[in-house]
């Protein structure tokens, strides 16, 4: 009998955009499970509540019947044990984040050495988009149509008045 | 009869320092018009006033006949319409300003087709100058002589009390 | 009056692609003209002569009124000196890229102080693009319909006998 | 019924290093099986002969069971096809990796849109390790050991006369 | 006689890690002597105060005679020169740290010309390894034992609550 | 007593740019003893015969009592254990050096853990200058006066006779 590859596509989505739902689509078509993972630990204040991420994060991927949704506390292999999952997914666009990504990588590595980390690479098209570029252009009154789930830019209109 | 070129360069300017001032003056060599827009949107406060900044950057362009200063609040897209401006001009010094200035572009572009960035080499001696060095330089009491004009390096110390 | 602003665009073209007409058609759009430059200078055996280099560009800029195709043999800073150019136009796609622009562009202004290089983004999706590249996966039978001008992809059929 | 994903793991193991090993032992354990594939096209004069390449990868990989050792030639993404392949799996080391890697990866997605390119980090200690780099040093007198296995290490030895 | 030379080693050390203590052993492998410079000006709240730094500082680098740790406020080429230090010494780890650690490089220079910065390697198993991403870690509960000396890991734990 | 540090300052020198001898002169002043090693291995045909660059460097560093120049062959590591050497020096300039520099110094290291290499950034005027670069501008009848010694200066117009 086959092993079940799981893969946690950690995050803070907030708000989720059309890159990450373009890694998600990949990462289903190679693992059997994708567990999209928003980090309750924050920072900075986010604009969109836990809540309202998780939700549209479940909107956005209905009918992929192998992605769930899910939050997480605490430590990122913690949780990736909990779920019985073998695979960290990250998408990567440029050469900063790779530096960053390749530090992420072999620290989780050395917390449990089982868990790989895996990269893929976007469209050409969301090579340029972030969660927070997103939110600093909508802030400004631009457009981010096609960036965003429907939802999302329905969403981002009512929470900074643009609309 | 021929149409005119407008460059606008957006950034904090806090303060303009003699790199900024030698993209403007490359700028104005190459473009019809150069407009340098000071940004009004701020997450941090800013150590010189918008005003203050304004009003540096027109002493330290008097007499380039081409160079206009002004302000801008929003979308630097909507504010390059208004200007009949086609072309963002930006600085470029390093690899990480590289991944910024490119995600910018191509989200500008997005936003507004017709907008081209066009990036910049400074002289080789401004390769390490940025605003925010320049003020950790002078609020530690090192001297910034030679790194912006004559007038900012005499307000940054009475803002200071370094001098 | 207005003096008019020549930017050359130099390369070896073999063959053109349509990353590089994305480039000078931006430049074009913002430089009074734009002269492709084809250098003569080779290290490496082309696939295509020098004659049909500059023919397939001609063909692929016909209608660009402000598009001359040429060739240049020796220093690219003299031959822009013979235009009367004051630009030169280059497309930056990625980092690697970066580092040897940079240099070019800091010797070419050592060379003649006058002369600016001017860097532009192209479409994401010609930001994988390279003339190597396209031979390469034309040479293996891949098709690159949609990456070059039409003549192109013919000619690169007949010189690779895969058509 | 699950579907068996299987991933390319493409290259010219000119020869095989400890580096290689570690990816392909990343990567058997996420996916269902490896398929070791080594490039017949070669530009340079590789020091192993095909033969000799692929058998020091058979030896090395033996009683892994879910790995093959094979060659290809012609189109990575036509071989991959014949393979039932849905994943190109790439060690990535270092950012100039990186620009390289992202050009051959977005160019065989365009080529075959249902082909993921997957990165992973090989073991920190393998991070300068190359099959060109060992050849550099074992020509020159010094001990690969370590970073080869033994077998290839015995065969340089041979190659180089420097046993 | 031959001069002695003496290179500092300036950070925040909040805490100090392995990663730095590697550093500080090469370091004083080629120099006379390393001094350790704790950093008095603050951007952030540390997690350690400034004495707390210090001293497992000193207590982890108890043994080597050429090793001194000292705080420093204000202009760090001001106290190189307090000191009679000619080097700057800094630990490289990535693409990201070169660019920035290269502009401070040529803006210290400029602020004193006789001072060197120089740049060493960590072994690769600390490139990954920062104090801010040991803090992240063991605030959420993961293990950095073998990251940082025994004392900081007690410490850490106390601080953290989480031993 | 104290030691005496040897730094190697290894490389090609075809020919020897006043980038190198900026180096070299900030090596001396940290270092006992720099020891410029022309590599006697070539990949490429050397437009200096090795008797040339070595008297070039000779004639370049006459008066720098701490300066020697000599060749070598086969393993750095080798040569440097030979000359009692701790430290190889390299001047580093850009990222792409700096990925190409990374893997040599580990790899070295491996071979060699006493040896450690140490990085200095060039003065900024230098940060664009290579031999290749200079023998490229020459070759096309460029003046590289200021970028090189005057012997090579004139030594570059006999050879490519195009003084």
């Amino acid at each position: 009998m086959k092993r079940e590859i799981v893969a946690i596509y950690p995050g803070s989505f907030d708000p989720v955009t059309n890159g990450h739902l373009d890694i998600i689509s990949r990462g289903r078509s190679i693992f059997d499970r994708v567990v999209v993972a928003v980090s309750v630990n924050q920072e900075k204040t986010p604009l969109f509540s836990l809540d309202e991420r998780v939700q549209m994060l479940r909107n956005a991927t209905t009918g992929w019947d192998n992605v769930d949704v899910d939050r997480f506390e605490g430590l990122l292999v913690n949780y990736a044990a909990d779920r019985g999952a073998s695979v960290i997914l990250r998408g990567i666009r440029a050469v900063t984040d790779f530096d960053y990504e390749f530090q992420m990588a072999l620290m989780n590595r050395r917390l449990q050495g089982k868990l790989e980390t895996v990269f893929l690479v976007p469209a050409e098209k969301y090579t340029y988009l972030s969660s927070s570029l997103v939110k600093e252009v909508a802030s400004l009154g631009g457009s981010v149509e096609g960036l965003v789930p429907a939802e999302v830019l329905q969403k981002l209109q009512l929470k900074l008045k643009t609309g």
